[in-house]
């Protein structure tokens, strides 16, 4: 859990909660100028000059969302704030602050949280967002914690999800399913130390897929390149439960179907190796698998010259009538309908 | 747990996480007119024209912030708004909107999170706020409630906790202990309904102090009465730990020291009468018993005529030169420092 496992262990209770405030956010500077006041009074006050505020939050749950058997306490802190900061690029908005809570149990020293907020603490200053609050309690069991982001965007810039019209490109950033095939990674090597502690693995061929899971990146810099490419999505999600799932969530929301063709989901080489070993077809782990934070979204016809060639977004389909439902074209051109099952965290329990 | 013992109970995971937050959300209409979209996408969108935003957040976690035994699910909703909306009204500013994220625990049927929602749906009513983002998710056990509330105001109108001079008065709204004392009557009924299931307490005499501690208010009618009033406090915070606690924070963020009054404090009779029950002292109850929700101010003596005679807002003290520290003056006269005894959730594990 902890880097360095012969640092010196502090009790939380001796430092109370206002100390561990207070101690866990000393380090964090406020860098954005819509920020007007941090941490520190009852609230967060921000200035967004006209500008409209845009705010998501998600709560991760220790034993749900992450097994900290094999995810360290820096990487959990900075993925808790990807995934927030996901949603709001899904926006296409600036992301400019958060708040943390915490529930944390006595189990968990000091330096444990030290080393989540180291996490929480880079991924503030890599994506420039600033921490502004935030609440630190106790729990009986585990490790909660619940992350808002807020960013800002002119009104006429938000991307909502139901601007998607017929005939719009279905396109994606990056590639998918690699979360899903790391944590598959992870698991087997937690069976795999449970019988042999003294096992060393070796997951050098599979770090791509492994850091998918564990230290996966917001597409701040696809919300950047959408700005310099002058390009105008008609909808947009972020891909958290998987691309079926968001797919559906699109056309719900923009009232289309969408033909989806299998052959042009993006696929990194170590993901098609690690289905091929592990024997899962490797459309449905990025269909149904989850967590890989990218995003998708749709683009008239027109905006096509500005995105052609580009290694990072990939056009997987067109949307049609709202009549004619979700589909994947398959590779032998079967239609075959779209279902949602995206990860589903009360199915999981 | 539930009003009506009878009702079918419906299992969560039949729902999945989407169908919940639908239904769980689907009464909740949009009043405000800052709200430019709700739960349905990636991320709310809001516009403060111009107006700053001001961003709070609580974790409540059950069996450190609250106990089901004797907690009705929809006080408990009810109470997880208020909570968070205290902090807004603690800045001077209008609280607007709030998202609602829960972990829960597969032991919960349906059932009880609409009592929770209908809570949640009676604050948003009441307190006018739009419920517009959340995330609902399993907890391995227990319930966790995290609430972010937001609010706006005018930048010249927001209070800290950092203006208040020396000579200022200290002010506080309502009265205070009655939470602490309502919860040591609930923490008995519970031990006797331990021993002696088919007791029927009779809490009538207790009615006041079990609902400031079950059903508290946030002071948004002082909200109200401040910009009536035209009254400028100089620096403000709610009362959740304590007053002494409180004061505390006051004198620490305005560099200024405080003389408290005991024979000021204002404590409703039942209080006065469970503490003489409970053998506690009551002016003990009222600096450290917390959750009292009320808002403590300075404010410039210029502006005394504008608050003298209302039943509201009592004057317990006033503000000193930041070395003489922060002092109790006894009903005997003597010079008591201040110390931080407010309630500390990881002590009390």
């Amino acid at each position: 859990m902890l880097e360095n496992k012969n640092q010196e262990k502090t009790d939380l209770e001796a430092l109370g909660e206002f100390g561990l405030i207070d101690h866990l956010t000393k380090h964090f500077h406020l860098n954005q100028k819509s920020t007007c006041k941090g941490v520190g009074d009852d609230a967060a006050v921000l200035d967004f000059q006209g500008n409209k505020t845009v705010i998501s939050t998600d709560l991760l749950v220790e034993g749900v969302h992450f097994d900290l058997s094999y995810m360290p306490m820096k990487h959990l802190g900075y993925k808790a704030v990807m995934v927030n900061l996901s949603d709001i690029y899904a926006m296409n908005a600036k992301a400019t602050q958060i708040t943390v809570s915490l529930a944390v149990s006595n189990r968990f020293p000091l330096e444990a949280l030290e080393e989540l907020y180291a996490g929480i603490a880079l991924a503030a200053k890599i994506y420039n967002v600033d921490l502004v609050g935030g609440d630190t309690t106790s729990s009986k069991t585990g490790l909660i914690i619940s992350v808002t982001a807020i960013g800002e965007a002119k009104g006429e810039d938000i991307v909502y999800r139901s601007g998607a019209k017929e005939n719009d490109l279905l396109v994606v950033t990056g590639d998918l399913g690699g979360a899903y095939m790391g944590l598959q990674v992870l698991e087997r090597e937690k069976e795999v130390f449970k019988v042999n502690p003294n096992s060393q693995p070796d997951l050098e061929p599979y770090s791509y897929i492994v850091e998918r899971q564990l230290k996966p990146e917001a597409r701040k810099d696809m919300f950047e390149l959408f700005q310099k490419l002058e390009l105008h999505p008609t909808s947009m999600i972020d891909i958290s439960d998987g691309l079926s799932s968001e797919i559906l969530h699109l056309c719900k929301n923009s009232k289309v179907g969408c033909n989806l063709y299998e052959d042009k989901i993006p696929l990194d080489p170590t993901v098609i190796a690690a289905c091929e070993e592990f024997k899962i077809d490797s459309t449905l782990v990025a269909l149904s698998g989850g967590e890989d934070y990218e995003l998708l979204f749709t683009l008239d016809q027109k905006e096509f010259p500005k995105i052609k060639g580009n290694p990072n977004l990939t056009v997987v389909g067109h949307m049609t009538d709202g009549n004619e439902g979700a589909h994947l074209i398959s590779r032998n051109n079967s239609k075959i309908p779209l279902t949602a099952q995206g990860w589903n965290s009360f199915a999981k329990t």
